[in-house]
């Protein structure tokens, strides 16, 4: 408790590691954090939630934005684990970016705002550069790179271009789809058939 | 005072036709946005500071949001007179396309953080929605139609894709170089590398 949270949150995990506790407090989190949003959840709240003390929860967590984190962390970490597998497939790269700007945004609106109070942890998360969205950033360009790197050994993109510029450029296109405050501020509809055009404009700049 | 910001601020101005007293209170709200913060500004603050009284100042604006929306369709109008001739010169449409991304965000880091205060209005505006924030947004895509359209016409384009894809698809890549919440967000420098490398991504998807 009052100790800064570090560099590497998830390299330095406090508390014992069960495994157990550590999951009902993240579920009773996203819970609370969705329905009454995150400035107003407690560690207390949290606590009561899963019938313990809030000595007891800051075993495992230092503080409410280190269980922040850790909700956001899950919530990046599903939109991944559903992006990932389109890139992985066995499909054109061509195909499979079209289907990743398609994915991100369709996602994002699921994850983020299928209860409207989860934007706030999300403006905290952004404002904060908390770790696990610099991750989730991180880990959004690889599959970028994968893509590029196997449409050019496809025969599908070009390669003239330095690699590390084309896919650098591309996700700078991805961010106004995958950006949780810019999501907010727009219609999913629109928001949707701006991601086609972008992933077209993209394939255009792509192609041999 | 207490009437509904209306859906065309600008066309029903409040108030004598006094442009000096105006001037008066935009300069006024724009040096207190910056140094004290927009929050923390009243419309008390500033009649003192033109040294006149609240009911004067709100002859002339029904709220500190009206002068919020003012001030920054004063700040996105200067960065509009900027960007507006480079697209307007006598050059080719490539060359002026990179100077647009170039220009917004070189612009949008002088004029929205050059002192720091001024985030909590561009927040406020962005989380609100104003006006102002929406008519800069079409006057770009307006920008960003005109070189496109001349870029064709000179042949430095391609013509096949049907140009309202082709522009949104631009405008949507212009995003992370114009938002002041993504531009506050970023280093200036990383910024400013990203966004010759979307030029470029730009270029090559509208090459002939």
């Amino acid at each position: 408790m009052g100790m800064p949270v570090g560099e590497n949150v998830k390299a330095t995990v406090r508390g014992p590691v069960d495994h157990k506790t550590r999951d009902q407090i993240l579920h009773a989190a996203d819970a609370h954090f969705r329905h009454y949003g995150y400035n107003k959840t407690t560690v207390a709240d949290l606590a009561k939630a899963i019938g313990s003390s809030p000595a007891y929860v800051y075993r495992f967590y230092r503080s409410k934005q280190e269980i922040g984190e850790a909700v956001c962390a899950m919530t990046l970490g599903s939109i991944l684990s559903i992006v990932r597998p389109i890139v992985e497939q066995n499909r054109p790269a061509t195909e499979r970016m079209r289907r990743l700007y398609r994915t991100l945004v369709a996602q994002g609106f699921e994850i983020f705002f299928n209860e409207r109070k989860l934007h706030e942890i999300v403006t905290a998360a952004v404002d904060g550069q908390w770790q696990s969205t610099q991750a989730y950033r991180r880990e959004l360009d690889l599959l970028v790179r994968r893509l590029v790197v196997e449409g050019r050994e496809a025969g599908e993109f070009e390669r003239k271009t330095p690699l590390d510029d084309a896919c650098q450029a591309i996700s700078s296109t991805l961010i106004p789809f995958c950006h949780p405050i810019l999501l907010e501020q727009s219609e999913r509809a629109e928001l949707e058939a701006s991601a086609e055009r972008v992933a077209s404009l993209v394939l255009r700049s792509l192609a041999p």
